[in-house]
Formats: C-alpha cells, sequence, structure tokens
C-alpha cells in the first residue's frame, strides 16, 4: 500500500487529544460530585458506575429506559445555550421511569459530537447533574464520544439513561384499567423535548446554516403572541413529574385494611399487590400504604403525541376519550401552528399540546388523586376500542 | 412573522414519517424477542423495561455503564456491514461492566442518526440482540432518534447502556492491588471499538466522501499481512471476556475456611468480604467460594490504550511496568502505523495493541488464575510509583 507524508502521525492531528479529553473529564468529575449520594461506591472515573441498592426491598424490579435530546439541540445550539438540554434529558428520562411507578436512583448521560466545544459539553452536563440534583438521582457516570467527520459542524446529541426501582407490587403498567376510568392531564409546559423536526421548519429556524444570524436574532426578540422569546419558549427545559406525582404513586388511603395491619402479607412475597416490608418514604405524606397503587397507569406525552402514547398504556380492547379543551396548549404551540400553517389534526400527531402526563384511576378516586395531585385536571376516559378519540 | 407557503405541514415532510417509524419498531420488538427473559415484567413499548432482580441478593450493588462504537462506524456504514457493531457495543460495555466483578443482566441501545436506513438499523439492533442473547443478557430496551440535519450523510452512532449486579463482599476494584501483584493480559483481537480517529486517516480510509469507491474496493482487498481484507480485520467485533473471566472472578478456591463453614458471616450483612448468603451461580465450577475474590483489579483497554486504562484500577501510589513482548499485536496494528508513520509510542498511547483485559493477582494466585483462564499471560507487575511504564 502507499504512504501519505501529509497523513497525520498523531492522534492530535487526527483531531483528538487526548490531553485536552482528561482536562474537561476532570472537570466532568468536579460537576458529577454535586449529584453524587452516600449510596454511590467508588468514584467516578472506573469503567463503571457502582450504586449500593440497599432499601430492603422486598422483591425490587429495575426500571430502565433510555432517550435523547434529538433535535432540540440545534436549537439550543443556535441560541448558544446549553444548560436547559440537560434538564431535558434527566427529566424526560425520569418521567419514562415513573410511569412504573418507579423511584429513580441514577442517570448516565452520553455526548455525541464532532466539534461541539468544551464548554459547551461542561454546560451540558453541569445542567444534567443539576437536574439530578432537583430530583434526587445520582449522576452514576457519562462517556464523550468525539466523531470527527459524523456530525456537521456545532452538530451533537445528548444521551441519557436512567436507572430506578420499584416493589413488584406497587408496580403501575396500566393493566388494571378499565373502561369508565378516568383520565387525568397535568400540563406541560411547553414542547418538552419532541416534535422539533416539526417546529423548525416550520418556524424556519435552524434550518440552513447560511442564516444562521438572523435566526439568532429572531430567536431571541421577544414575541408579543408568546409573551416571551422564542428561545425562551422553545428551550424552556422539560418538566420532571416525579415531585407532583409521587404522593399518589404508591398511596391509596381510602383502601382497608393498610398493609401494616394485615397479618396475612409477611408471606406475601412476590404477590402482586404485595410488598408489606415497604415503608412509605420519608416525604410520603400518606401514613399507610394500601394494597392497590392509586394511579392504575400513567402515559408520558412524547414523540408522537397523544395518539401513539396513550394508547402504550391500555390493556386490549380499550381506547381513551379525550377532549382536548381540557387543557390549553402553551402559547407556542399556536404560534409554531400558524408560522407553518399546519393542520390541528397534525399538531395534536406530533406534539404534547399541552398534555404532559396521562393518569388513568379509577372514577371513584378522581377526588383523592386530585387532592394529592392539584394540577391534574379530568380531560377524559377509558372506553372499549381502541386508539384515541379526540373531540 | 412571516409565512412561507413552501414550509413543511406535516411531519412526513420535515424527515419524519411516524407511520414508517412504528414499523421499524415492530422489527425492533421482533428481534428483541430474541433476547429476552423470565426476568422481563411487561413487553418492549413500554415507556420504561422493567426486569425483576431476584437472586437474593444479600447486599446487591448496580453496576452501570455506557459507551458507543463512535467512528469504527464510518469504517462499518463504508463497507455496508452494520451487524458487527451491536456485538461491539454490546461486548464494550460487558466488559467494562465485568471489570467490577459484576454479571450482567440487562442492556439498552439508542441510535442516533440523520438518513441512516432502516435495513441497517435494524441490522444494527439485530447485532445488539445476537450478542446479548451469547452474554445471557437481556435486550430490555431502546431508542431511535432520527436527527436530519445534524449528521453528515451516512453519519449515526450507536450507543449502549449495560446494568449489571455485584454482591458487595464480591466487588472488584482494584484497591488490594499491592507492589509485587502481577498483572496478565488477555489478548484482543483488533482494534475492538477504538482508534478508528487516527486508524482512519492514517489508512486513508473513510475519511473523504469523494473517494468512496475507492475505499471500498480497498476495504475488500485481500491484503497479505493481513492475511484477510481491512474490512475484516477492522471490523471484527469488539472481544467478550466475560464467559473467559467469569470462573476467575468471584473463586479463590486456595483459601480457608469457604463461607459457607464460616458460622459468623450469618451476620456479615453489607461487611466488605461478606456475601455469606451468595450462591455460585450454576456455570460456576469451583465448589466453594471464598472470601477474598481471586482477582484484584481488571481493567478494560479501551481508548487511550495500556497508558491510560490500567492506572484506573491501580490504588494511589502505584504504577505498572509492562513488557509489550509479552502480547503480539495483532497484524492489523503494524499494518495501520507503516501506513499511518505513527511512532510506536503513539500507538501505544491510543491503541490496546494486543492487549483487551488486564488482570491483576497477588505473585501466589497466578497459578490458580492461569489454570482457570489458560489463555492470560502474565506481562507484568504493579509497581511504586505511578502512571505505566512500557518495556
Amino acid at each position: 500500500m502507499t504512504t501519505n507524508p501529509e497523513r497525520p502521525r498523531t492522534y492530535a492531528s487526527a483531531g483528538i487529544d487526548l490531553a485536552a479529553r482528561q482536562a474537561v473529564i476532570s472537570r466532568y468529575k468536579e460537576i458529577a460530585k454535586r449529584a453524587t449520594g452516600p449510596q454511590v461506591i467508588g468514584g467516578i472515573g472506573a469503567f463503571a458506575g457502582m450504586f449500593a441498592l440497599e432499601g430492603k426491598y422486598r422483591d425490587p424490579v429495575l426500571v430502565a429506559t433510555t432517550d435523547t435530546v434529538g433535535t432540540k439541540g440545534k436549537v439550543a445550539a443556535l441560541a448558544g445555550r446549553y444548560d436547559g438540554l440537560g434538564r431535558d434529558i434527566v427529566n424526560h428520562c425520569i418521567n419514562d421511569a415513573f410511569t412504573t411507578g418507579a423511584q429513580p436512583l441514577f442517570f448516565l448521560d452520553t455526548i455525541v459530537s464532532g466539534d461541539l466545544s468544551d464548554e459547551a459539553k461542561v454546560s451540558l452536563v453541569s445542567g444534567v447533574a443539576d437536574a439530578c440534583v432537583e430530583a434526587g438521582v445520582v449522576l452514576l457516570g457519562g462517556e464523550t464520544a468525539d466523531m470527527p467527520g459524523v456530525y456537521v459542524p456545532g452538530g451533537f446529541d445528548l444521551i441519557g439513561f436512567i436507572l430506578g426501582v420499584v416493589e413488584r407490587g406497587r408496580i403501575i403498567d396500566g393493566s388494571g384499567i378499565q373502561a369508565g376510568d378516568a383520565l387525568l392531564a397535568l400540563p406541560s409546559n411547553g414542547l418538552h423535548t419532541n416534535g422539533f423536526s416539526l417546529a423548525r421548519p416550520a418556524l424556519g429556524i435552524a434550518i440552513d446554516p447560511s442564516r444562521d444570524a438572523e435566526d439568532r436574532r429572531r430567536l431571541e426578540r421577544y414575541e408579543e403572541d408568546l409573551g416571551e422569546t422564542l428561545a425562551d419558549a422553545l428551550l424552556r427545559p422539560h418538566r420532571c413529574y416525579l415531585q407532583d406525582l409521587r404522593p399518589a404513586s404508591a398511596a391509596r388511603p381510602e383502601v382497608e385494611p393498610a398493609l401494616s395491619d394485615s397479618p396475612e402479607l409477611a408471606e406475601g412475597e412476590g404477590r402482586p399487590g404485595g410488598g408489606g416490608e415497604v415503608r412509605p418514604p420519608a416525604d410520603q405524606p400518606i401514613s399507610r400504604l394500601a394494597e392497590v397503587p392509586l394511579i392504575k397507569g400513567m402515559a408520558h406525552i412524547t414523540g408522537g403525541g397523544l395518539q401513539e402514547n396513550v394508547p402504550r398504556i391500555l390493556p386490549a380492547g380499550l381506547g381513551a376519550r379525550i377532549d382536548k379543551r381540557a387543557v390549553t396548549p402553551p402559547p407556542i404551540f399556536p404560534f409554531i401552528q400558524r408560522a407553518g400553517r399546519i393542520d390541528e389534526a397534525e399538531m395534536y400527531r406530533v406534539f404534547n399540546m399541552g398534555f404532559g402526563m396521562i393518569i388513568a384511576v379509577a372514577p371513584e378516586d378522581v377526588d383523592i388523586l386530585s387532592a394529592l395531585v392539584p394540577e391534574a385536571v379530568v380531560c377524559g376516559e377509558a372506553v372499549a376500542g381502541s386508539g384515541v378519540r379526540l373531540g
């Protein structure tokens, strides 16, 4: 084979500077120290993170999911604001894991990019750590993949993995949903992390690199219809529903007998509805835990909107009827719709349109849920059939 | 704001076809069925995967790590061979997690790409599933992020996340390594998943898209010096060391008393070196488990070579002396070195150079380890100081 005197002889000349990489990794470690906890064993820098499960679980079920910020990153890059994306990906993953009733334990992030600056990477990791701290989740590790020649200039993605745990008897999975059960919505605060591949061309932003300067000006301009700048509206971090919904995820205070009074439960190992040895977490306002979780199912409204996400928790033979008017979409949605001349039906197929989470409870439990989660509004019900009928 | 009649009115016209996406997701689900297990609760398609821990762990420590195939993907794309990358990322993650002694339980993958074909994506996921099956690991979930405008044509990455578990008393973390302990190497089978950002420019392959046709011919040409094609040599999947090292990870058969004979251990909960209730796995050839793992530390030789990876398991005040000649680098390494006129020192700073895993044991345990892991060869020792001295 031929040799070429122009070919690089070092990793650095090939675009990978191991010393610079070590320097930024040291900064990640400093950041991660903010989001650690007593259950972490060993330090960051090992080949894998270690986390002591503890907690005296009778029959622990591990819950895991992964997601990415996707092309929301393109808008963030244009605006030069990377820190919100860390919160986006952490909260997205927490919400997904929490649909099972799981307590999220730890998170790992991966940054893949070509030419992303060290400052931007540190900003991403810093946002991840902040969101982890807020949710009481440990940032257990991460990876940064430098990939020259794979991304367009400024292109990157931020990928998250979360691990949670739920007592088997406390799993929330929608399997108990019946026709007539109530559906309640918790509002979103904007696009969250989905729909940017339609929002960008609809707004004509972050599409054509030759117009970056103009796009930046538009992003930072105050928009009367939004009551804020487009950048603020588009980049508002994905809302985390953990704190709002945790009080309702395990408790059903009206049901008797409570577990601690029921002698049979000592033998109930592995039994659905069991879990008598589980102690309520310290922040749990309900003094007695009942056998059946109050919430029957939770759907996190992400890519594909209500139509794709609500059926993910419905048993076969059931669909949903949802009243759009129960939730007013935040102003960014009509703004995108007008700019892109998008049909309303398509808007609901792509975006969350203000529906952040859908919660299914028995009709008689609506009042209890509303007391525990004041923001939840009834928006529909489970019905015989399939799919989602939007009225 | 202005509206533009050319702007897309649907997600599909923006490059995202939700129906096509659902079709490929159905294929992922079929593939994932091959790599499931009785511990999985619920199906793929939920917002998060659920995995029953079971196993009667006394004090379980969860072990997690994430990595990507990086620019090995560029060579795979050029050759049109995607299936090996699934094995790459699964095995890379398993090896990292296994450095702690953890049994890997489940894996999740994320594919990020712009224009990657459905066939390529399915091939990636299929390779992931095959590697999971081979290692007895469950494929618990995954994500595909379609990101138009972020990647160069054909650009993508495959990210993996693994979760394992280890009994606290059986953690392998290098903390017990002392000066004079032996270092043994298990051979690599090539580049594994690291160093492609130097290998590509050194070989002049997968750098300039205008030369793709010529690069493809070079990749598929038989190379006398390699005894195979360059594509075969470069794309050989990352070797998995789980099966080779598992027999040695928990056992130290020469040490007495074995745990099952030691009455004090019933109270030893959470104590380092405890774990009396742990039963050896069915494939464990050693009948009695001893208190101290035979292996003191394991370093997976990934990006940064021996110099960066061996120190990750060494206690403060210790370095390593390693004899390069203990392991003959596979032919792909001198091939890259000649083509790129790379210094040998730089080769060892970037590539694994034939060292796949480094294992630290007490000098008196070398024979036991060699009996359990016949491929392991003594390559050096831990010494006072810091860093790695390559002789």
